[in-house]
Order: C-alpha cells, then structure tokens, then sequence
C-alpha cells in the first residue's frame, strides 16, 4: 500500500487538504481550500498540480462550493461555478472530462427536481468515488506496466519526465506508479529524473519522491537526456501525459516531444503512462491541441527554497537579464509515431488501438 | 567594429583582467589576475569560460607567472608550469594547443641559450598575437556564415546554444559571431537562445549579449526546442564546440546533441561555429573524447544574483532534495553525421573534409 505521506489531497469534508508543492522538497505544509476561490487559486498557483490530481482538486472546489453557499444555485450559476474552475487550468483534459461528468448528473430537464441536500450528497460522492477510482486506476496501470519488462540478471534503467507521482494523482502515480511498483516488484531499478524546466517538478518532486521510496536515481538536467541514453544503456523512457488527441498524437509536459525524438533516434521504447481519463477522442490530433503559455517570469527567475534561521521561505533568484523576453509554452506535442505504446489501466495499448479500446 | 564593452579579456603588460561572467548578467566586475595561480583559479571556477576565451586566458597565465618569478625557470619547471594551467579545464583543445605552441617556441635543445628576458619577450608576444588572431578569425568566420543564408522578405529564424559570443572568445564571438554579423549585415534576425542548463550561459550571458547589440531575441529552456522547431519556423541551429575529432564528431556543451537529434528530425540544418584550434586530428573520433564530470551541486542548486539595497550579491539556492544524488557531465559528443557543415574562418566546411582543409 501506498505511504500516507505521499498522498497529496485529503478531503474532509468541510476543507479540502493540499499538500503545498511549491515547497516541496522544502518543507511539508498543507493549503486549506474551503471554497471554489481558495481551489481556483490553488490549480493556478501550482499548489496542486498533475493533472488527475487537478481534476480531482477541481470536482471537490465545486462540491465545497456547494457546501458553502447557502441555497441551491440556479442551473446557469452551477454552470458557471463549473466554468470558472475549468478556466483555472483550460488545457487539461482530465479537468474537463471531470467537471462534465459532474455537471451531467445535474440534467437541467430534472435540475429543478432535485433537493439541494440531495445535489450537495450526489456531487460529493461523485468526487470521493473519481478520487478513489484514480488510485485503483495508477495501481492497475502500474500493474500492466509490469508487464512490458523482465527481471534480468543486470539494472533496469528508466528515464523519466516531469512529476507523474503520487503527488500528480490521487496517489500512487502513473509513469512514476509503474515505477513504484517495478521496484516494489524487486527489479534492481536505475531512475534518471529529468529536472524538468522551467518549473523543475522533476528536481523538486520527482527526486523527492524517489528517495522517500528508496528507488535508486539521478536528477539530470533536461538537457543531459541525450548524453544518458548515448551512455548509460536506457532501457525504456517512461512518462506521463496531459491529454491523448484521437490519433494518438500526445501533449504533455515541455520536453517530452524532443525527449521522444531522441528515444527514437537511440532505439529506446517511449512509454506513456496514462488512465481513461486522459484520452480525448474529440480532438482530431496534436494540432489541434491549444498550448498553455505560461509566464515569462518561470523561465527568467527562479524559486527556490532558502533557509532562514531554520524557517525554509520561498525566494525568487534572477537568472537572466532583467528586460529579455522568454517564451514559456507549458506543454509541447509528441505525435503518435513516436510513441511504442500507452500503458493504461486496460493494458499495453499501441496508438494505432486506443480508439477501440477507449473510444 | 566590436564594442568595446564586449570585450571579456585585456592584457595590461603586469596583469590581466576578466570580465567576471559568474556576476553576469547582474553586474559587470573586473577580476584581476597577476600569476598563474590566479588563472587557473578564474578558469576553474568559470570567471572566464568559452574554449578560446580559456586558450587566452591560460597563455596569458604563463606569461604572468614568467613575469613575477625572479629567475628563468629550469626548463621541467616551465613544463610543469603549462601542465598546472592545462589541467584547469582538462577538455579543452584549445588551451591544450596553445599551450603546446608556447612550448613549442622553447625547444629544450636551444633552451638554456635563450636568455630569461628574451623568453618572457616572446611568451607575451605569442600570448599577444594569439588573442589577436582569435578576433580576426571570428571576424572571417562570421563572414563566411553569411554566405549560408540570403536576406529574404521574412525573418531569419536561428535557434542557438550556451554562449559562444564575444564572452567566450577574445571577442565577437563563433557562432555568435556568426549571428552578430548577419544582425550587422541587415538580415532580419530573430534569435532564440537556449537557457543552457546547469550553467546558464545562455540565459546569464547569451540573452545579455544579445540585448546589448539589439537583437530580437528569446530565452528559451533547453527543453523548449523541440516545440520552437515544431512551431516556430527555425532556418538553422548554430552552436560552437569544445572539440572536433578526426571524423568531425564534435564535443560542446551538454545539450548540444540531443539538439543536433531534434533538428535532424525537423530537417533543420545543424551548424557548428569552429575555428581551426577547435579540431583536434589526434583523437580519431568522439568516443575518444574525455567529458568532464563537473560537481553535482551546479544540477542541485542555482546560483543567481540578489539585489540587497542596490549592491547585487552572488547567491545560491537549493531546488531538489539535499542528499539527491545528480549526474553533471560537462558536455556531449555530437557524431558528424548529424552536422550539415562546419563554419570556419577558411569557409564552409563538410564533416567529411575537415582534414583535407584543416589537417
């Protein structure tokens, strides 16, 4: 079973728990959300980010919503506190799909029907029921996962992108679930953590999550992946993805598209790690994707912790002239053929399946 | 003409002054060296950087300390003396071939005769005439790099790596160069400069030279390239090298290979900025090249400038886990094959003719 203190979201009841990521590995401090604001601000502020672990953060700011207010909203304002809290983060799909589940146990033909205890009861269920649905979803996809190696006589050696851990999902991970679970299966894993610029989740939540399981790894600069696979005998490159267009093509975290392109080139399979959640069959492909610009100033400065007489803060450190430009685009688009297969709570799928079997 | 204030290196006859690139783009310091200890220190610890820059820096070394000794030095103590400066940055072929040229000009036949002012004369003059050299050759250079390109009725788009400017040179700069004479040469230029991890050169030092000769630029992280590529219309990605061998497989800076890849796939063409002291025929080809393993904390921590009531100061902060532990190998090979042509101060040169010209 997963460890309690790698779980990033506890809900209870009246106020939903997150775990603070912007100060991780700093320090462990919780952020208390008791209203859709307070949510809002956490999935824009990176308190909360991955995107299952986002879709869930995004299904409960609603049910606190509810909570909050004191009578049942008409259908036009529950229609818009769901809005405003897919506008927080509008390229992750497993947010959309979620709130649309949500709002589609509310017909608006029977809305009036419905108590508002009754609509508060149904809408918490729906967000405890998807939030345990994403732990036994990472646990079966990481189960699956397993499946593509065998335990040799030498290391397994893994490459892996951005945060996919416990702390991206309700818990357990995806790509770093089947990394979980490769070493709690007794293979003799290697782990190399691309740091993951400009937001570093791989050098501040990756590594960290690796050491607290005791899986042996090296943080790399994203720019070392090809110096790695020329060198150190890469068995697969496994990574997380934000959404899955119909044909396959894959937009996820920036640098995963020339991280499969210098997979490919070294004959090293590209595995991504992703539940149901994350296959959108209504976009055609990649193209069609709209790509997050973030602020400049992620590329320009960065943050880090500081030790202050014991007290670690959160500073921010120049590392760039002061008026440059810098483009911040969140996310880039692997297209499918780069891809050797999806590893899913269903199985292995190739690209070329995932229609037949999630569409 | 170069500006002057692009200049990152002076000989002042007793001392010689460098420009501290730790403190850029933050503040502009001088840092004055007197012996050859003094030398090794500000190339160790990257007050000077850029293979000619270092070559430069470390002749000028020997002549310093040949200056404050009171006495000629025996000739194993003046073998010892080029041995102590080479090993400041083992991997660089430029440092290595100057050096061997100064030790050249004292065969060990004719030594003794040599009277200790006429060695000194001649070690300064050397030192003098190869700074000299390096600018113009920078200059040929970028001229050449000019004929790879036509001013067409859109932007030039040029994707570029680390700093190989006026900073990492005695001036104007290789691949740089070549940039800054086309800005010069009216092309209408739009530069994106890769952020350079762990180091930062580019976003510290590439972005600042860039901004100081009013060219359109913007800072990009290393991962960022795939998507600029995919997106943004590059005509060329042009870097410098650390060291070309026999078979045109080239060493530079960490990152330069998985670029090389990523352009390869977008079918943009992939251009290195050498001079002739960057190929070195006695190593027959990249697998033969050392890479340096640089200390693990440049991956684990960031240094950066603080601005504390108006005097900015050097400080470093922690983004992973303290006890991580992280790989730092200073450059990668990229093999020839993945590059279009070298551009060099005797013209555009293919990988497969290197040595008919330059051997």
């Amino acid at each position: 079973m997963e460890k309690q203190n790698l779980r990033p979201i506890f809900w209870e009841g009246e106020v939903l728990r997150l775990l603070d990521q912007r100060l991780i590995p700093g320090k462990k401090e919780w952020f208390l959300a008791s209203n859709a604001q307070d949510v809002i601000f956490a999935i824009r502020e990176m308190i909360v980010r991955g995107a299952p672990a986002i879709a869930i953060t995004g299904l409960f700011g609603a049910v606190l919503e509810l909570k909050k207010v004191g009578s049942k909203p008409s259908y036009a304002e529950f229609e818009s506190l769901l809005f405003r809290i897919l506008e927080s983060r509008p390229t992750a799909v497993n947010l959309r799909t979620a709130l649309e589940e949500l709002k589609s146990l509310f017909p608006p033909q029977s809305y009036d029907s419905l108590s508002f205890s009754e609509m508060k009861n149904k809408a918490e269920e729906f967000a405890v029921a998807t939030y345990e649905e994403d732990i036994r979803n990472n646990l079966s996809l990481a189960e699956h996962g397993l499946s593509l190696f065998s335990k040799k006589d030498r290391k397994l050696r893994i490459l892996t992108h951005c945060n996919t851990g416990a702390l991206a999902t309700a818990g357990h991970g995806t790509a770093l679930g089947v990394i979980r679970s490769l070493h709690k299966a007794g293979f003799d894993l290697t782990v190399y953590a691309d740091e993951t610029r400009p937001y570093l989740q791989g050098a501040r939540l990756t590594a960290w999550e690796l050491k607290e399981e005791g899986i042996e790894s090296y943080l790399i600069t994203d720019s070392m992946a090809g110096w790695v696979m020329a060198t150190q005998k890469i068995d697969a490159v496994i990574v997380g993805v934000d959404r899955v267009a119909a044909n396959g093509d894959s937009a996820n975290k920036i640098g995963t598209y020339p991280l499969a392109i210098v997979a490919k080139y070294h004959g090293v399979p590209f595995y991504i790690a992703a539940t149901e959640k994350s296959f959108d069959f209504r976009i055609p492909s990649g193209k069609e994707i709209p790509i997050e610009m973030r602020n400049q100033d992620e590329v320009t400065r960065f943050s880090f912790l500081k030790k202050t007489d014991g007290t670690p803060v959160l500073e921010e450190g120049m590392i760039a002239p002061v008026d440059v430009k810098a483009l911040n685009p969140s996310f880039d688009v692997t297209p499918a053929d780069l891809i050797a297969a999806f590893i899913t709570e269903r199985g292995i799928v190739k690209p070329q399946d995932i229609r037949s079997v999630f569409g």
